[in-house]
């Protein structure tokens, strides 16, 4: 039986976040050029092509952004679209839609959370839903 | 024609990782239980049950984990195992592996990455691949 007395160990957050891909070099491109995203590691080690089975990308101070090739991953094989949030400062709302739009990317939806957290929603390459979102999504964030 | 001469904003991190569920209570009480991680938000908003949209879940200091259910956001459908890593201290990696014994969780692989982080991989209940994983998984974490 499980036993839920032995004291619970930490966890710090959350370090990487997984896509599921078609053309890892499109995606690759596409979270370097719109967020400079750097690529900080693969497998296999050499160049990527479209059939890289993973990238690894550095999203920002404390987290890494995977993308697995479709299909080349035997223990995950997520299909369809997945949503992903990005935080942002509230000072930067208006340079992203600026960004967004001279990167030629649909705002898909706009949205004001009930914290006062605003929201950008578009797509990458794939359909994931991608969010970037100022504080005030979540009462505690 | 897109125009990369503007300046990009920039992203502190990915604020949102997600999950889709088959039992939203299931991985709730699973999230709860094994991670501690604390229910914070959930559409709609009277108790969680198998028919819960969302439920959103504090996952450390910046980060959350929403859990959809499968099916029924229209924006997003994944299906299939995700992978999702958790960072933990090194100092914390021994009460790990005790405590997912304790919580009868099986370990499916124990790996030292290259820059010496130490990772136990195991399942959720829906088959979703998670990771707690020490600092040395990748160069700069």
């Amino acid at each position: 039986m499980a036993d839920a007395s032995c004291s619970r160990p930490q966890v710090n957050g959350i370090l990487e976040t997984s896509l599921y891909v078609e053309h890892p070099s499109r995606s690759v491109e596409f979270y370097r050029r719109v967020f400079g995203f750097e690529l900080i590691d693969s497998d296999p080690r050499e160049g990527i092509s479209d059939e890289t089975r993973l990238c690894a990308m550095r999203a920002g101070d404390r987290s890494v952004l995977l993308l697995f090739k479709k299909g080349t991953t035997a223990d995950t094989n997520a299909t369809g679209a997945i949503h992903v949030a990005f935080g942002i400062s509230r000072s930067e709302l208006p340079a992203w839609e600026a960004w967004l739009s001279r990167q030629e990317i649909t705002i898909e939806l706009r949205k004001t959370w009930k914290y006062g957290g605003e929201a950008l929603y578009f797509r990458d390459p794939d359909g994931h839903l991608l969010e970037v979102v100022t504080p005030g999504v979540w009462s505690i964030f």
